[in-house]
């Protein structure tokens, strides 16, 4: 069987079943606090802090283009969807290793350019590149980075914590960075310059991990548990009833759009719910709550949204419009080897 | 500029200097232990131990091909070059997180030998795969590994210790890696069979790191620098004599050779001196010690051999024949970039 006809989800329960079935003479246990299949891995640190450790591959002409993302803007991207993995647990990111694959004619311009885009987002959040590698690679660019972390002990937010009864809640706008996507892709040589375009444009190329946000939730305990948007709302919302084994009813005109998609939706003839529910690479939070902790989360997030809630299992996942009618959707969001390319 | 006129040690110069450059505020130095530029990163882990962190990528076509090495093999050897660079450290292993960009028509069975070939090295040192990521690429093969592991603090051995009058010493034998390497490249179609040659070939497809040997030579605080030997001994030696800022005299005579190899270079046509110099892979131990360690060394580790000492810094690197007569090279050490494959 072909990976394509498997789909990555399955790919890594294969993965995550072989690696679970090896015996661990003496392997220590207890230092495993998470592995496999959330946003990071926990292991123990010291005795009040974990480390948490994420990881993720972007490759030229799957997840980015040069034609489409200078290297500065390529190289902020690589770390920030990192960044969004730590943020997604409540952690702190501490450590960075960059790998680099490039062929051997690229200038030495355009990799000084990519680690200042590193390094620029790197520094807001002060973390630091402490090692790598650089390689040649026949053709395309690859990067590849591994982001440390720290979690004060017993206060990572996992993807299975909801219950019964628990409120979903978002933080920013949603589909912001897929209305971005589908406009370079509609506008390659052409770059849109109205405002609205810039600042999808601006959501897709440039993110802004929630690190703020993640901390102040894992700190107030608000959070029952959490994953970040970054492939889209409705994959985040299948992995936290998957892995929380509940339910959930989102209603879809609390959903948050930002004008500005609403606008280019217009101009590129589709729903902005489609970005926000399909789209991906918004690196916003989604998490759920009990509903007595809404007011004070909603003190100390400003841009925070409720838009469902969990039900019991067997309800399943629903969309609801404002009548409470249910809406149908093929399931699509992005899964890497049956879709072709995300830039 | 093109990165291949710059080469790949100039680039991480320059990559080292960029970051360095830019100020933390508020980082906390005092958990950074070794940044850029050693086997391992080391930070602050608890009151006894530090972690370390190393990462490799692998690119098909330029460190593998999938016509010559199967895919245990290559997933063996991308944990075996991480491990090496823990085992250069004098560190144990713990974790790893594991990155594979592959088509979307690759057989399903090829990705599950590939973790097949890394969980069977994990498993033989206690290492567990916690996290990584599964990515579409449009045409070959990635794999980009980081292994996380541990070391009793300051017990560490870093490049950059070796001073006067130390020995230098290497474990096991030297280009083993190298001629097997040779071996698949002039037969790729028809693998060779006879014992010397089989004995090349897994020392190239299957490397055994040194773990053992590096945790004994930490445990004994015998080392005053050490690295592995990946690019070759002439680049070993190099880097130890640069981070350590002293000389180096190497007697061409000492360097152990396997009987394989010498075999195998005469049918090849090459000196079995140009694979241990200069063909990389072996993952042998490369380290220097003070002459009154040597009796101890040898007690405790059984395949290790003198093959020279540390000199003024003036005196530059010199390999020296048995009559004392300096050899000339043109230096030829693996570097990404200036060379265009090394499966």
């Amino acid at each position: 069987m072909k990976v394509s006809s498997l789909g990555e989800l399955n790919l890594i329960e294969k993965i995550k079943k072989e690696i679970e079935s090896r015996k661990h003479r003496n392997y220590n246990k207890k230092d495993l606090i998470l592995g496999i299949g959330d946003d990071s891995a926990i292991v123990a640190k010291d005795f009040n802090r974990d480390l948490l450790a994420t990881t993720d591959m972007l490759i030229e002409g799957v997840h980015f283009s040069k034609k489409t993302a200078s290297p500065k803007q390529i190289g902020w991207k690589a770390l920030a969807c990192n960044l969004s993995d730590i943020a997604a647990m409540g952690g702190i990111p501490r450590y960075a290793l960059v790998s680099l694959g490039f062929p051997g004619d690229t200038a030495v311009r355009e990799i000084e350019d990519l680690y200042k885009g590193i390094e620029s987002l790197a520094g807001k959040y002060r973390v630091k590149i402490i090692g790598g590698d650089t390689v040649s690679s026949p053709s395309f660019f690859v990067i590849s980075i591994t982001l440390l972390g720290e979690i004060i002990k017993k206060e990572f937010v996992s993807r299975a914590g909801a219950s019964l009864g628990d409120k979903i809640l978002v933080t920013g706008t949603l589909g912001n960075a897929g209305g971005g996507l589908k406009l370079l892709k509609e506008n390659e040589f052409a770059l849109p310059h109205n405002r609205s375009e810039k600042y999808l444009l601006r959501k897709f190329l440039l993110p802004e991990p929630r690190i703020k946000e993640g901390r102040i939730i894992a700190r107030g305990k608000y959070a029952t548990s959490m994953i970040d948007c970054s492939d889209g709302l409705d994959s985040s919302i299948r992995f936290i009833s998957l892995e929380s084994k509940v339910g959930a009813k989102i209603y879809i005109d609390s959903i948050p759009m930002s004008r500005e998609l609403i606008k280019v939706s217009m101009f590129l003839k589709k729903t902005p719910l489609d970005f926000a529910l399909f789209g991906g690479e918004d690196y916003e939070l989604v998490f759920t709550a009990s509903p007595e902790k809404i007011n004070k989360i909603k003190k100390h997030i400003s841009e925070v949204t409720v838009i469902g809630e969990i039900v019991n299992k067997k309800e399943g996942i629903k969309f609801l419009d404002k009548k409470g009618k249910e809406l149908k959707f093929r399931a699509k969001g992005y899964e890497h080897f049956t879709h072709n390319t995300d830039f």
